[in-house]
């Protein structure tokens, strides 16, 4: 019995999947503010650099991995397939549990999957340094790590009230070389701006991303790189789900359900996406997407197009929204408090393809306290919500043999004060707040 | 050209590798301080169970590792062994540079490799607690991780610095169930004496030790573990080995050097014992122990009988030591501010086998950023000593192609606080205190 499916490095994935020319009824393009036109390239090339640009236009269904970024990846992939025996015995559940843990790598998430692509495609057009904002961290140090390795320079605007809570995350970006500093901040003319009529603000993602457009728009030698949402950040976690299937084969298990928490949607859609073939062929996958009740873009928001950011800098995307001025309550698990949804994912939605649920904190953390007793491994708390919802399928008929796979998007050791929050009673279940939601999608721009 | 060499779960050793019987001119055995004589299991089984005490005296030279432990390690061992080429490159070394990761534990570190394997022999034997004490954190979330998967309670005394400094920690241990508490602590009357006398005290290893010796052998369900320095200790240590001589075999390798840092020696000698035999045939293997300037038992200490802490409650072991009320100065490598050494290690730099080395903070810290900038892996101030130890040896002739494999004891991530001082020059240098040392080898127990 095998506890965990481990791939040589030659057996890594040299290809990364494009689920979009796979979509049923496609991607509608995004649009651009001024004259609600579909936005070609061009425009887009002041911010990223062609080559993801291409990838983000893509209909090839396969897309070679540069062998200089299949080195890196392999400092740390092929990423583990476990068996979560011992918490499907703590259970009492006839379903098989397999999860495949991403929380390996050395920055202790997904992220960095496309992290290192994204730096390796600047760093192959001449770009010299990187702007980006972070929420929780866990963006800002994979590229942090990534812009190191092909000697960018990296500009990291970290949301205020992460930047003063997680002093671990700054040390890290700062050990990979990275300059990170609080947003809204001194840098820039938004931040300025910001600072000037909310001297007190918490900082938000939408602020740090606008921060990021702004600097990267301004400078000659500094592109922009988004950790989520975009198209191909989703094709570079595809590898996530190549890896699994293989291992899933080596298994000899098939997943009757596979599931993963949904924020910007990367890191849920990198792992089912790959399964999308077998699902339009006729194989019977259930894709279940969890989100947090205080954030529930895909459940409660509204399939339009909308701005990734708060000072609408962002092109227009089709996607499930909040509404751009949205602010999500303070849940800890940051990587989960964005307003909008990747349009791929969006789409899968859309097309009755994904079936989202609604959880809420404090049966997340209790999930995630199960796992840590059970599986020995400490989540992140967005990683809690994928486990929360695991859990909800294993249990709902416990004599179902079903096989069910969820993506271990991260490891929490970065993260630890929220337990400790947790275990003091501190924190709250918050739901939508619903009167917010409506106002906030009463601003959407209109199409 | 592979990154790294994997193994699968079916080729993790199956037994432990007791390099006891192999030490040349043996050990010499522990005794009992008020009688001067060898001490039998009879008393020590008062504070550890027999089937590790067995372990403890065993002239076995293999060891099952039971099926239940077999099924935790693969949790995530086999650990990977890697290639270091980015840091061969940044060196300018011809030398290759291997490093074996126990960073990818759940809890970061080596230390769950013994962990595991002692809560499982004292649930075996019906008990039903385990007290330990814990400096920099390390030990102390190993044995709260292992001791919930055999369902033990568990009670760690943190030395008061890190109990104060380290809070993530406090969480990781808090996770998994074990109670802690900072020591000196209120709940032994060593702890409580401690804390009238010096109520401002920044508590010490030996300290803790002492207070988590007191609660063991003051109640009946409960025995003591500790996480270093003991024989069964360095046994199931060896496993780090015992892989890590496939793994080279796949990369068709052998090493010339094999360093790591030591404190009290385990994850040193862990690696290193299985090739013990290799050397006593022939083989021509440089063994190098890096010690930190500050706490230099094996350099500047003495090799004869000593407590292993400051209360004097644990037999004599002999050991190279630097007196057991020898307090070190504050390094940020925690668990290298120990007195005494492994007296296996110790034995082993007696007849000549290991070379100690001697390295300061600061230089360190330098290693260990450029580890991260090159390799991706941010690792735990202990590990930067292996890792410096590493680099003095591949740059002394830096055209030398020798093959150099050093212990990857574990990742920094919960430890970014040192970082963050290094970077901001708080850190400073720390050589030994000759004067202190003096006084305490003056102090060592008359046999």
């Amino acid at each position: 019995m095998m506890k965990k499916i481990i791939l040589r490095d030659d057996q890594m994935p040299t290809q990364w999947y494009n689920v979009v020319p796979d979509l049923p009824n496609g991607l509608l393009p995004p649009l651009d503010p001024e004259t609600k036109e579909p936005m070609g390239p061009e425009k887009l090339g002041a911010v990223f650099p062609m080559g993801l640009l291409e990838q983000e236009m893509s209909q090839e269904r396969f897309i070679d991995i540069p062998d200089e970024v299949q080195e890196i990846l392999k400092i740390w992939r092929p990423s583990p397939l476990v068996r979560a025996r011992n918490l499907e015995k703590a259970l009492g559940t006839k379903a098989r549990i397999y999860f495949k843990n991403e929380g390996v790598s050395p920055v202790g998430s997904h992220k960095l999957n496309s992290a290192v692509a994204q730096a390796y495609y600047n760093a192959r057009e001449g770009v010299k340094r990187l702007s980006t904002e972070t929420g929780a961290g866990q963006w800002g140090s994979a590229l942090s790590f990534a812009t190191n390795k092909f000697n960018l320079d990296c500009k990291v605007y970290m949301v205020r009230v992460s930047f003063d809570q997680k002093p671990y995350r700054k040390s890290m970006m700062q050990t990979y070389g990275a300059d990170i500093v609080s947003s809204p901040s001194e840098d820039t003319h938004i931040g300025r701006q910001i600072r000037e009529e909310y001297p007190d603000t918490a900082g938000a993602l939408g602020i740090a991303i606008s921060e990021a457009l702004e600097d990267a728009a301004s400078r000659d030698d500094t592109k922009y790189a988004l950790g989520s949402v975009l198209n191909h950040v989703i094709l570079h976690q595809s590898i996530i789900g190549l890896e699994a299937k293989k291992q899933m084969e080596i298994a000899g298990d098939y997943p009757d359900v596979i599931l993963g928490c949904c924020g910007g949607g990367s890191n849920f859609a990198g792992l089912a996406a790959p399964y999308l073939p077998d699902y339009l062929e006729g194989k019977k996958i259930r894709f279940v997407g969890v989100e947090p009740a205080s954030c529930p873009s895909l459940t409660m928001g509204k399939l339009a197009y909308d701005f990734g950011d708060v000072a609408q800098m962002t092109p227009l995307l089709n996607m499930h929204t909040l509404g751009h001025d949205f602010i999500p309550p303070g849940i800890h698990a940051g990587g989960l408090r964005y307003h909008g949804m990747a349009p791929i994912v969006s789409a899968m939605v859309r097309e009755n393809i994904i079936d989202p649920i609604r959880v809420h904190q404090l049966e997340c953390f209790e999930a995630g306290v199960l796992f840590a007793r059970t599986e020995g491994i400490i989540p992140a708390p967005e990683t809690c919500h994928a486990i929360r919802g695991a859990i909800i399928e294993a249990t709902r008929d416990k004599d179902e043999p079903k096989s069910i796979l969820f993506n271990f998007s991260g490891h929490g050791l970065i993260d630890m004060a929220s337990y400790d929050k947790y275990f003091s009673g501190e924190l709250h279940n918050y739901d939508y707040p619903a009167e917010d939601i409506a106002k906030s999608l009463a601003r959407l721009p209109k199409i």
